[in-house]
């Protein structure tokens, strides 16, 4: 192709993202901002994880970490999936070293009929003024921003189970007894949802990723009719205002029920060969090295890349990036390497 | 077909794992023994999970539970994916409400060269004296039992990470870092497996299943490299003397690479309609209800298990069966309504 080198990071991901030509692979990393940056952690010891969510200064210095260590072609605004649950009356707490606890975990009819949705204006501010702030810092960087939020699914699933789970009992149980409690949970979230992604993009981000993390707790059945129609709001109304990415994990068996639901960019897991899925999904995908792998010494990461990068080699709308997020232990130099591989394009200039 | 209501358990159990017709779909539910059950719970309450292990005359009693509770197709030797793990020198603990604890999980490649394989007739006696206890009772009951072993793979991770992970962070690491070690440990593993296996059979088991309930974690370029030249070295030694099951869950990406590692039936999951699994692995398969349905009034579980049913209606080759173990809060109502439900065939008779 002819664009070569010519694209900044911000043309260069958003190109991909509408399965555009690109002069290299865009890259960026999910939870790219995380424990494994030895800066985020000596941000981490003078201050909470709640403190930095909350002090719009600390939330775009921790957005711009990443960006100035790696050649990324993304920032994803420091945030995280829980604090919209907390406006909307749920105490949830960052415990150190488990992870979110929520205290009152949403079990009744009554609880959830409790709930209100106040607007992201309101109960996001922190995160939507450090959007307006790292906006300028990235202009001049001509980097993009993603903003983010849970999908009403997972958002649902953390709120019932209250912490960590592999089950999914008590999720699953309330969608079985109470499917009319069910659906006007999943319509709040729906609304809060939105409202959040809108109020992100309307502070400046050029792009926002819809987590539903959880989704592969579910077989097709639950998934069409418990997931997908609240799924399918959000991206609808969402609109094509800016490329929306549509992000699962255990997924597999179902990903033309997630595409059906929407997005722009899929985003997949490592479980799935990448043109495998897109395939499947039929528009521009994101992802898939699984994120063990960069514990892995360069001998062993890089044919992991390698892999994933030859089975998208010709193909166009791939953003590079992990199936999940980065491991707290992963070594920034395999970050480091990882990222300026994949925009050499040795990987596809054949190694005998 | 002609053979209605002839065949007892045994027969119809055997016959659907070769791919035989068959009067009814046989039925059993994984970790049917469990503490779903009162009677279970009140056994637990008196003697610790490694005493009813060690105990073969509890071990007895404990798998004759669920085969006298419902119509169930098949019994499975009341044991667990551990115990092995200890006779090779690891240090397994149950602890209550949390799990197994390995207190000297595997991390280097002197504790590896350090693991014993002794012969399971000395290091898992308990199991096999139970099993030759318990097969004149089913004998009387016309009733197949099941023996069982952890992959190598699932026992290598748990040996490894020491307890529940996520991220399988430790196995990873070692895997990449130490591919020689690796091989050593697995092959050390398939040998221990293998042996278990066929001691279970030469007690009287007459079915084994294989579980890598963690082969998921992976993608296919690992699966492939790692973990299917071992799994396969057991299918292959395990002959075709009893009908082997090959059990895994979050691998509906790479059924085709489980497939062909071996096994005589394929156990499956709840993320994927099974008669697709089937379209895939070609041969008998076990599954695949979402065990988190069984928590659901009945005019829900009901159209899951029509939805199991429905998709592998004029097949054969199906032994009905959960996705997973049965989770510890199901209502025993709800598991004899599925297991009645199933064998009256009721679902396939067209409802309005």
């Amino acid at each position: 192709m002819s664009l070569s080198a010519e694209l900044n990071s911000r043309t260069r991901f958003l190109r991909a993202c509408r399965g555009e030509s690109v002069d290299r692979v865009p890259v960026w990393i999910m939870r790219q901002a995380g424990r494994y940056l030895s800066a985020y952690r000596a941000i981490r010891e003078k201050h909470a994880m709640m403190t930095v969510l909350n002090t719009p200064e600390l939330a775009v210095q921790v957005t711009l970490l990443p960006v100035d260590t790696f050649d990324l072609d993304a920032a994803i605004i420091f945030a995280d999936l829980l604090p919209p649950l907390i406006g909307m009356g749920l105490s949830v707490e960052f415990v150190p070293g488990k992870g979110p606890v929520i205290h009152n975990p949403l079990r009744t009819n009554k609880a959830i009929d409790r709930l209100s949705v106040p607007p992201a204006e309101e109960t996001m501010a922190p995160t939507l003024e450090a959007i307006r702030l790292v906006r300028p810092e990235l202009n001049s960087r001509e980097m993009p921003l993603i903003g983010f939020a849970g999908a009403p699914f997972t958002l649902a699933s953390y709120a019932i189970e209250g912490g960590a789970t592999r089950d999914f009992a008590h999720t699953k149980t309330l969608m079985y007894h109470e499917p009319a409690a069910w659906n006007r949970l999943m319509l709040k979230l729906v609304g809060v949802v939105v409202d959040l992604l809108k109020s992100q993009v309307g502070a400046g981000a050029d792009c926002v990723q819809v987590f539903d993390s959880w989704a592969g707790a579910l077989g097709r059945y639950d998934y069409q009719r418990f997931v997908q129609p609240y799924s399918r709001m959000v991206f609808e109304q969402m609109g094509n205002a800016v490329p929306v990415i549509h992000f699962s994990t255990g997924t597999s068996a179902y990903l033309d029920l997630i595409a059906a639901a929407g997005g722009h960019v899929i985003g997949v897991d490592w479980r799935m060969d990448l043109d495998a899925a897109q395939d499947i999904v039929q528009r521009p995908v994101m992802g898939n090295l699984d994120p063990g792998t960069l514990l892995g010494p360069w001998r062993e990461l890089r044919p992991h890349v390698d892999d994933v990068l030859t089975h998208m080699h010709g193909r166009g709308g791939h953003v590079f990036n992990l199936g999940h997020g980065i491991l707290p232990n992963t070594p920034v130099d395999n970050v480091r390497r990882m990222v300026d591989y994949v925009h050499s394009g040795d990987w596809a200039h054949g190694r005998s």
